[in-house]
């Protein structure tokens, strides 16, 4: 039997597919949560470890209410170039109007809303990490409710929310600028504010290294992080338009992440004489981080180089910052600031104009000229200026009203039995 | 090319649809055996981890093969208001007839089943934490495979089967009662039966606490859990008629545990002076619990408020069970059973009609009187009262038959060496 | 209103949701790489944890490039009975032509590339696992490139890319022989040229066992196993034509899964005197393997007897191997080359022609004679045959340019720091 189909029922079954892909993708981003609360438990010292899962517990908590309460409508309310001005709280209760900049996609109001929500608690994580094993748990939870709900979704207006670097030609596909160089600008801030932990550098300079204390769950998490990058990356297609662009970005995400494992490993085998296991998987997370705004604007092969350099990148970033005694207990400088940036810039170099239909114009590699570099490049600096300068300032006065760092009988004894009268491994015979 | 389409096809696309929505999110609730699987293990001590471990990826195993066996059918077969009867054996074979009560979703017989096979499956994994640490693994076995082929599913037929809870209009959109107050008052039953660990509770009646082994794992557990969550609610739907309903499911779930987390954290806060771990992740878990019922039924600030009341309760009802003695190693009366009946309440004061389809009336705070609180009630009560009573006759023909608790010997020396012969953790020096 | 669908529009949303099936199928196969990751190096002892990890991390990364490069022209291309030959490098730039073979789903050509690159890099980390805790890193990189990029593909070739195989009329429906038994038959090749860990057999011939250091570790990565092979047996699929077909699908791989925990379980509490866990995980993992080939071609009913029969398959196998002296420390010939041969031929014996579609015609035990068990046997020897000859080579020349095995002293002292200069938990108080 033939039939006249009533548009109202197409209609729905293809927002409901959009809608199944968005949610399932935004799933796969909130588990990335575990991820990060692996990667980072597991690369610091066991004395720590009550205190950084209790952190990454709560920041998404925080980060869901935050979002809700006002950063959804500064980021995508309509506004100016700068910000968004209308029906910013509470996610104007659900009504899908006032947010013109993400009416592209036709998935329902709370669908663009969860996925939204979960890359902004990315951001947050992302800082966790770096400031870990000195930072107090009030500190560090006042800091990221204003990066969720005030910091983040202003930079994210300019890009993803109809302003002035959207209209410039900034392109930044699932956000290795809007997303991570962000919470990496944020972490560098942290990181300056609190200064290094007792005893990483000696008072020659030297480097002394303090071990993570449980690789098992670093790898975990690692490939907890790829696994939900493949929600990242090609759920920020945010609908189904076009299957082969989702497949596209899935291949050009892991191929990215499958190259800088091999250069980082490579890099690591010669620079440190041994394949480094933090390094591979800080390889994987720098390859992921450094596809993600060009995923679906280059080729498979261009997504291929982005992710080779982004591994050795991460294998020179490591010890550069430990020169300048800026101490990050995971890496998160060298994997989201130094990949985010160079992620970004890759769009400028690499992309292929409309290979997945964005009309990016070619970058500068493929005959395109400096036009989409520059803006790349532009963007790259208001974001970083903007985000650095106001966590240098949020920072600085939490130092000042609450403090920011524990004491030092604290950080020697372990924030677990200092934060949390709690300790992460009962029972286990642990030698500090 | 326009084309007339034939209906056939059309209809291929959407039950497609449905059943790739349907299946992935019961894989989604499968996962979470991993997440109870390490919160409880986690939260026990490492004596008794290959124990908990072989307890939770077994149960499943045979709430597969009974709840095929005969659960399936007494839950959902045509039959009276109490008890499905017609072709209750292996699930009729596949063949989707006498079973009118699930026949609303269009989704292929097998889907269907495997959907409702994970949430059986779940309430049996709640009464394994609640009774670790002291249980014989065969006792438990048993008891596990009634829940699941007999007892969930006669309960679960007055509510989704058909039966007169449902016919007076009892609404529990994914659970809060069928599944999780369920598997709450099937616990307590055991832990009556059973008594408390002992050196729980001292002679002057005191708490002595026996602290969780290894924190890393509890948070996995906990996230793991939360992201199979998105599975359970908005999966509920069963189908992808209306996309916005799965959208809103999906945001007030996440909410909910936003919220349950901060008002835990604070409680804890306030109550021990610390903000505790298990204490955040326990908080989670109430809020997702509680939202359960209510998920499709309530706005997203009435499922904020919900989460908050949950993380709360759960603060409290800890320290409340201790003081009955009532020992629970993991929580899983705070969480299970206090937040499934906070949950199931909570409809009746929370409600919107029609907010996604369903119409429940008003809740009581709505404007809507005590019709439908009145009905949620009388709900608890009924499953509460059914579920607690034979299960207290389960477990004590158990204890006269083959014994429920091991030997003193075997408890203090650890289950893993007592019941399995083994150890979790070979190599690392363990002082209990 | 009603309206006369556009061609592509419908197509579009057909191919729509394809993808998206297909690539969330992918991503739960990758996540698989975690389940071996956490089942291998938990099985072994803490002073390898780190070299496994690395190994587990690397060799997904390996098998994207070399997969990219030129396996999948060779499994895919068009080209003669045994291998493809036409545009085998990099995938032919993506260009969907030359590849009649896969032509038969609708997915974009990168969906195709992506789901066919997690099931190669299965394989490969199936004889990680085999060789784990005395080989030499680079031996192992090398061996998992030759089989991703040559040996897999071909084999792959005969049976899924239009060679001798399947045109003989040879069924293996997610590959356990593809996979599996390909992956177990490399790993037989490498255990029989590395020979057993120092220690595992004494001089009088009897077995002294090495026990895993990390069970929840071990549990950790069944669970994920079990939940990745949702995506690894449904999604095999490639499309959603037929729902029912996948929900089908869906099902037998969980009761055979079931019917194995069930068996292991029972089998090794006769044999070993108590319910053993890791029996107990690899008693699921061996339902899995045996159902794969079958699970689109046999009933609910076959499914369960072909689980019960793999669970009792491992529990025989393991000290069976262990008698031949085959060091295997995780049990991947017992799980993959045993039961990948078992589900295999079980096909022959089970099959139920046309049950989700294809024409297998019936097996054995269904009337339908030995045509179909004659082709599965064949199938069976054929590419163990080649799989175990050319492996055998592969070893034997690593064996000699560069070496397999690690050195006495760094066997004894452990990989990780022999390997990697790093320790799996730094902290921790470990007696080997």
């Amino acid at each position: 039997m033939d039939v006249v189909v009533n548009a109202a029922t197409l209609d729905m079954l293809t927002v409901g597919l959009d809608t199944v892909w968005v949610l399932i993708s935004a799933f796969l981003v909130f588990f990335m949560n575990l991820g990060f609360a692996m990667v980072e438990s597991g690369l610091c010292r066991s004395k720590n470890t009550v205190n950084i899962l209790a952190k990454n517990f709560i920041v998404f908590a925080l980060a869901s209410v935050s979002f809700w309460f006002i950063g959804w409508g500064l980021m995508f309310g309509n506004g100016n170039p700068i910000v968004g001005l209308t029906n910013v709280l509470f996610a104007n209760g659900g009504v899908d109007e006032g947010f013109d900049a993400i009416s592209w996609t036709r998935v329902p109001f709370w669908a663009k809303f969860i996925f939204q929500l979960v890359f902004a608690g990315t951001a947050a994580t992302i800082v966790s990490g770096a400031v870990a094993e000195r930072i107090k748990f009030l500190s560090f939870i006042v800091f990221a409710v204003v990066l969720v709900g005030l910091m983040y979704p202003v930079s994210g207006h300019w890009i993803w929310g109809g302003g002035w670097l959207q209209t410039l030609g900034f392109w930044d596909f699932a956000g290795s600028t809007v997303v991570h160089s962000v919470g990496g600008w944020a972490a560098l801030a942290g990181i300056i504010v609190l200064g290094p932990r007792i005893g990483k550098y000696r008072a020659d300079g030297s480097v002394n290294p303090i071990v993570g204390h449980n690789m098992s769950m670093v790898t975990l998490g690692g490939l907890v992080l790829w696994f939900g990058w493949f929600g990242f990356n090609p759920g920020s297609t945010m609908g189904v338009g076009d299957g082969s662009a989702i497949a596209h970005i899935a291949v050009t995400t892991n191929i990215a992440a499958a190259t800088a494992i091999i250069a980082a490993t490579i890099g690591a085998w010669i620079i440190m004489g041994k394949p480094d296991l933090s390094m591979i998987i800080n390889g994987a997370l720098a390859g992921l981080v450094a596809i993600t705004a060009g995923c679906a604007f280059v080729s498979v092969e261009g997504a291929a180089i982005i992710g080779l350099i982004a591994g050795f990148l991460v294998v020179v970033a490591v010890p550069f910052f430990d020169r300048l005694k800026l101490d990050d207990p995971v890496g998160a400088l060298s994997v989201h600031l130094v990949n985010g940036v160079w992620g970004t810039l890759a769009v400028g170099l690499f992309a292929v104009d409309g290979i997945t239909g964005s009309a990016t114009g070619n970058g500068l590699l493929l005959g395109g000229g400096f036009t989409l570099l520059g803006a790349q490049a532009l963007g790259v600096v208001a974001v970083g200026g903007f985000t650095f300068a106001v966590a240098l300032g949020v920072w600085s006065v939490l130092k000042l009203v609450i403090g920011v760092r524990v004491t030092r009988e604290e950080e020697i004894g372990g924030l677990d039995r200092g934060e949390h009268g709690a300790e992460a491994y009962a029972g286990f015979q642990i030698i500090d």
